[in-house]
């Protein structure tokens, strides 16, 4: 019985392994200057199908909101360090939460979800910027938690929009996938304190 | 009488002039890469008395949302290009809204003005980000006009960071500077469609 159990154990064990993609150390040298970065950000909203490679994305997500100093600050601030923002990772294979402190891709599901973050766009890989409002422990009303999600969905997303400028990727914006909100938390299985503020395609430039 | 009035003209204009402020040239190469600059990017709150060069305020700021096209489009992106966002540049001598099309600062007044965006904090430099809410035509209702102002002065925040962490200056946003937003459009000259959204401290780190 103890034997069935531990293989049991060790079977979920892997098959936990096997779902959520450890990604790459992303590369923290070389590319374009910051100023060369900020010369050559714009929108660009028409990609090729191929997909990008785990490299890219470790890389993007980490410029994105990764961590970036050993007490676990990030690469964008948040109002008094809540940290309540979260990328969720939309690819054709499944839909993933990024865990900055471990950089891993943790599997939600099996599901093509990558028109929930971009309606009008084709890409191989587009991005939900959420908020987890619960964390903001340090605001009172939900109308200052909205306003300071906002703000730091926008520190997020221009990492993103600076990323693909440096890596010669293309990458659009999208607002209002909050008037989505509820099918957003319902397919990615998140609680009500969840707030989707901004989508993003990403791809190689068509 | 026609020579005086040419004179008269010809002072005023160069009154102007000398008020107003040509920034150098930004300087668009060099610097940190931008993943270096992402590594090093911080929250830095104390700042030695030394101001900052001409040329390394003209750096930030096109940073910040400098033109990076030839049709005006910017370094930081606005929702539906509504390009409602202006920086406010304080200083110890007085206070400039930064004209990005002309690289310029004009001159508002010749009053101390920075603890206006960081009532908190000692610093030869502050910002404002301020949303002009009236150029955000194509949203109709206020809720809207003041959700995507948030998420674009995160845009502009993030890269005022960025720029900091790459020159080794330092910086932290701050938020609620809403709250005094009668005082400071009396202060500033502004309509009551702007809505300032951010302040910054800018310096060299002690």
């Amino acid at each position: 019985m103890k034997k069935v159990l531990f293989s049991l154990v060790a079977f979920s064990f892997l098959l936990t392994l096997a779902a959520d993609i450890k990604l790459p150390a992303p590369q923290k040298t070389g590319g374009k200057s910051l100023m060369e970065s900020l010369n050559a950000r714009k929108t660009i909203r028409k990609y090729q199908a191929k997909e990008l490679s785990m490299q890219e994305i470790s890389n993007l997500l980490w410029a994105a909101c990764g961590v970036n100093r050993p007490d676990g600050k990030r690469t964008s601030p948040t109002a008094v360090n809540a940290q309540e923002i979260t990328l969720f990772v939309l690819l054709k294979k499944g839909s993933y939460r990024y865990d900055a402190a471990k950089n891993l891709l943790v599997e939600i599901n099996k599901k093509d979800l990558r028109k929930l973050a971009a309606p009008r766009f084709e890409a191989p890989l587009t991005l939900i910027i959420a908020s987890d409002t619960a964390k903001q422990s340090r605001m009172k009303d939900m109308a200052k938690k909205i306003h300071y999600s906002d703000v730091d969905s926008g520190y997020v997303s221009q990492n993103i929009y600076l990323y693909c400028a440096s890596a010669s990727l293309g990458t659009v914006a999208i607002g209002g996938v909050a008037d989505n909100g509820d099918v957003i938390r319902k397919e990615l299985g998140l609680a009500k304190s969840f707030y989707p503020v901004l989508g993003h395609a990403v791809g190689i430039p068509r």
